[in-house]
């Protein structure tokens, strides 16, 4: 009986990766990956060079997504049997053998292993390695502390509605936007309303080659970056006080 | 010159480590930490093992603490005076060599060292290896995603006001509270007011030898864990629709 161990890569620097999980990519015999069709996979790419000459590779390539609508029943029913075949191909490969699946980031946050996760949970046994966040390493980027003494952090996601986005942005003093993408006009938006938007920054591809790091207010409204989150720092609440 | 590394060592298993955090552990030749008086301290205890046999051990005890409040106009005084006469030190000390400063999880996240940081920052070249967070360790300790879909994420310190605290749990989907310790009993009593009691998990030493993982309710009044986090797991706000 072999196992599913989903390992976290962390941001996207192979150097960022735990040592855990270096071992793991390093002697991995059978390895897992989401992709877009005609993509290398960014998980993928983080692990290049490092995987054995005898690895087997499965690349889960998402299913077409151009013709139809994200949120449209069919898109959504074409995405869940998506899932339902490669939990399936993979609960039967881990009968002879581990599979490592690979994951950007820490596979419970935020992670696309979560549909893999639940179809499989009490079926196979799982291994789950965490990573540094995708967050962490954006913010490491900026070089400052993100949150300090008693701030309130809040994760949010740029799909949520404008009006949500504003509220939670003014009532929060750390902040990290993830899903900006096609979303990025919204959270400026948001972020400006709630008065925060000289304090945001973006950070492109963090850890990765090409970061870039700038003030949100400064870029180009049709600048379109990949792999970004949106940051806000926390000012220390209470930090005069003894940690 | 040299420069001050701020290294971060992840939740508290080594394995955890980034592969970077690993090799400049091994390689450093003078290294500080933070820790109580008579501790051996939890950066220091992390590393145990993997320190060079010639290294120079720089050992930053925080003044003593239980003569005077926390809040204290002396005890911030005195904490304030520590930390000056260790950013001195250090400073002087990065002229010749390089310093390595062990801190446990991700420094930029409610890390100690940004007392440093802000006191070294401009005159000395500082360099910073993100870390996993110990919240990362705690929840992949409880083995299920802690946020998912369109999930907002929450993160707490015990320190608030129990009113703060409950208003709070109640608008977040995810929610992780650190700073526990001396507040566990209010940070209970915030989320039985706001209906989330039942869903809370405490984790205490998250990877660490002796981690223990228990559902916040179940556990004894009485009982003072230490280095204790607590997690209620996000549901997945729109999750059908496509990630």
């Amino acid at each position: 009986m072999g196992r599913i161990i989903c390992c976290g890569l962390g941001p996207g620097d192979p150097d960022m990766m735990s040592v855990r999980a270096d071992r793991t990519v390093r002697a991995a015999k059978h390895v897992a990956y989401f992709r877009k069709k005609g993509r290398p996979g960014q998980a993928r790419r983080i692990v290049e060079g490092m995987l054995a000459s005898d690895v087997t590779e499965y690349a889960m390539e998402y299913p077409v997504t151009t013709e139809l609508a994200f949120d449209s029943p069919e898109y959504v029913q074409l995405l869940a049997g998506f899932y339902d075949e490669w939990a399936e191909r993979l609960a039967r490969l881990s009968r002879a053998v581990d599979v490592v699946v690979l994951c950007e980031g820490d596979p419970y946050f935020y992670g696309s292993f979560m549909h893999l996760h639940t179809r499989l949970q009490g079926r196979v046994e799982i291994e789950v390695i965490a990573g540094i966040p995708g967050m962490v390493g954006c913010w490491n980027g900026v070089g400052r502390p993100i949150a300090l003494g008693d701030d309130v952090t809040t994760v949010l996601m740029g799909t949520l509605p404008e009006d949500e986005l504003e509220r939670r942005m003014r009532d929060s003093d750390a902040l990290v936007i993830m899903k900006t993408g096609r979303n990025l006009a919204k959270v400026r938006g948001a972020l400006a309303a709630a008065g925060r938007l000289d304090d945001a920054w973006l950070v492109e591809r963090g850890t990765m080659p090409g970061e870039r790091v700038v003030r949100l207010a400064e870029i180009d409204a049709a600048d379109c970056p990949y792999f970004a989150i949106v940051l806000v720092h926390g000012k220390g609440r209470h930090l005069d006080a003894a940690e």
